[in-house]
């Protein structure tokens, strides 16, 4: 998946970047919403899902803290509820700019995005217990200004995994308030995606090469429930609290991510061997239905994973 | 609510006062148990409740790091439980201090407020799921000796949301502990308490102008499951974890509160605009049972809202 | 409870020990799986369960950061299930070291502990739900290499805990993986292990002396849920993540700790007089059905207890 839909200009109004460095710009996002069947696991079952852009999660908007993303929501023509956005990097009015718009209109509304981090964006529109666990979700890196440091490194590569949640396709909005008709969980939108260990129809993997630091943006989607993200035969090098370069801690097994939270965490890849490791929310219920990927550790690592943007396989 | 019932002196007693600083203060605080009928939403439906003086929460306790609370404790005559009081600030002996009161009888006790932060104190008599999902718990602040500094800024304005478990009225001791019967969250003893967007009934909101800081005082009263707090359309600036100024974390947008424990949370409110944010729970199941309030931001703030010792409204 | 098991030498193989420090040990670890009837409460209750070396939890290991920890997990013949070792500590191979034994089988292999803390080790064999629950699991510490200091001070007393669950005994996977049939929490294999205040037929208390820095390695075995875990009438007086003496937090009241995972937390006994905590997992449904731990602080406290290895009681 590419940033798609994601265009970039330096707007000349000053008086809109205000606080802004010299080099903070405007990104323009567009997305659209799509009501329709998606694909939930590996084997091709479909749901009905409501989507932005017609993925889940949706697309992966990445900016610098300090620019100011210029967004657009156009819900389809066709489409039959009301929806919405709801970025956890805005600042703004929850009854403005978060509100809902009807099939067929638009809406526009513009934010700078002053702290670092990763954050989920997802439909607030009521039931947002629905609207979210069908599948209204994404995520917003905000790179820090300051760039890399010895306290947040380059990493080799770069993932985003989104976890959420698969109820049964008629469960009702109160039914998925409540947990109720829960199948499964979502990992960048279907059951066991990346685990050809657990699903013979899986087919991909995430990879590194020996020695590599592999950086992985976690947003927890799940409407009610913390993950405990854990790799399996690893062990965290470094995490940071919603991203924050400033909130570290140190060779962590497993993180605790409240719902709608995320955290970026670093992994480094064994050197001199082959190795795989399983990024599982160590919660047995969300692990043995869908929430373990597999990280695989090898010197003929395919270069483009993880790369130049192409952080969701 | 004011903070009711509490008396401060200065007593004599050094050999009380030991490793107390020359201002610290004894503070007496004296509550009594009514177990009682109390308006649980904003509709007026009464359930059968047991207090700590008549109001849930119980009346907040707040003193200086250093200081000794002076405790009394009176189960009024006429209540049918024995009741208890297990304040989290306090280094007692949990079969001394926190021992259950007869109805008719007094409990006193005197201990140090050595560590700074926001506390739960709560109900710890059999069975105490049912005595604290039926409202006996409130808050405790310790403010640091140091008193505000950079790493802990002095703010504008000041709340305490407490987040509480409803369950229907008649759930056994054992159904509360399974967690069977619930009905919603209750926010400072309501469900949607200041929401008048999703509760045609509710008739106040917390209310800040445009710049300000509003620090939070959050206590997670729910029996059984975590709380992610949340600011929709906002990013918490700083979050303290269990309200100790060295324990910071930066630009957070959900927090993952444990059942029986405290964070101070800061929202700085948008400059030069008016906006609204809603504190949530972002567990669904809570949020759209009650567990949403909104934060007015406007130039118009009323002024009494959030200051001198007005932390709930 | 003896670090039972476990023989040490230094292997002369400077190879293997590359990374390692002059004093770096080699650490030999052998456990067998045996599958028996435990005594899972105070009262002699036994149900079927999966063990490593018989107890529940198995062994504690022990190993100064730097250490290479050689292991062997025979699965005893006669047993009916494969099981496998996943330690926390380990960065290797999920699908190589990490697999599963047939009975009669054994598996070797070595791992350094690079990262210091407290981490669990489990069995990782399908379902993983029910080898957990049926109690395969343990406690790893390693120890910080560059030892005590002001910001990790040496403790008084140390003591394990681990948290985990008990079902009923004829729960299948799914029903463990959905936490059906859910009857209790375990600490240290029984339901109040160490509570004659809960339990009549509880024997064992905790024991500190007034003014004592007594240190909790805590693990939560749970296969679902978080705990919450706080010592009534007391305040962890530093908490450290993953038990990472770099990742300090101060006075707390509670931690929520992730399914699988582990932190370091210490309370200073009040000195001057005796006293009792009850430390608890204060998520209600955990706490009254078995999760607490007294903590008795009294000037003829046991000297053997929380000594000389003598962690888990």
């Amino acid at each position: 998946m590419k940033l798609a839909k994601l265009t970039t200009g330096i707007l000349a109004s000053l008086a809109l970047l205000g606080s802004q460095t010299a080099a903070a710009k405007v990104v323009r996002v567009e997305m659209s919403v799509v009501e329709k069947q998606v694909v939930v696991d590996n084997a091709g079952t479909k749901n009905k899902m409501w989507t932005y852009g017609g993925t889940i999660p949706g697309p992966v908007v990445r900016v610098t803290q300090g620019d100011t993303v210029d967004f657009s929501l156009l819900n389809e023509k066709g489409n039959k509820q009301s929806h919405s956005m709801d970025f956890h990097a805005a600042i703004v009015d929850v009854l403005d700019e978060f509100q809902g718009v009807r099939p067929g209109r638009k809406k526009d509304f513009k934010f700078e995005a002053k702290y670092p981090g990763v954050f989920i964006y997802h439909c607030g529109a009521d039931a947002m217990s629905e609207h979210i666990s069908r599948g209204m979700y994404g995520v917003i890196i905000v790179d820090p200004k300051e760039g890399y440091s010895d306290a947040f490194p380059k990493p080799d590569r770069e993932y985003v995994i989104v976890e959420g949640d698969l109820f049964e396709d008629d469960a009702t909005p109160s039914e998925r308030t409540n947990n109720d008709k829960w199948k499964g969980a979502l990992i960048n939108g279907k059951q066991f995606h990346y685990d050809p260990v657990h699903d013979q129809n899986a087919s991909m993997v995430l990879e590194s090469k020996p020695g590599e630091r592999v950086r992985i943006f976690f947003v927890n989607a799940k409407i009610n429930e913390s993950s405990a993200f854990h790799p399996i035969a690893g062990i965290w090098d470094k995490v940071w609290d919603n991203g924050n370069p400033k909130n570290v801690r140190y060779g962590m097994q497993t993180i605790n991510v409240a719902p709608a939270h995320g955290v970026i965490a670093d992994l480094i890849s064994p050197e001199g061997r082959s190795s795989n490791n399983a990024l599982v929310d160590h919660q047995m219920k969300s692990a043995l239905n869908g929430a373990i990927t597999v990280l695989m550790n090898k010197p003929d690592a395919d270069p483009k994973k993880g790369r130049n943007g192409n952080l969701v396989l």
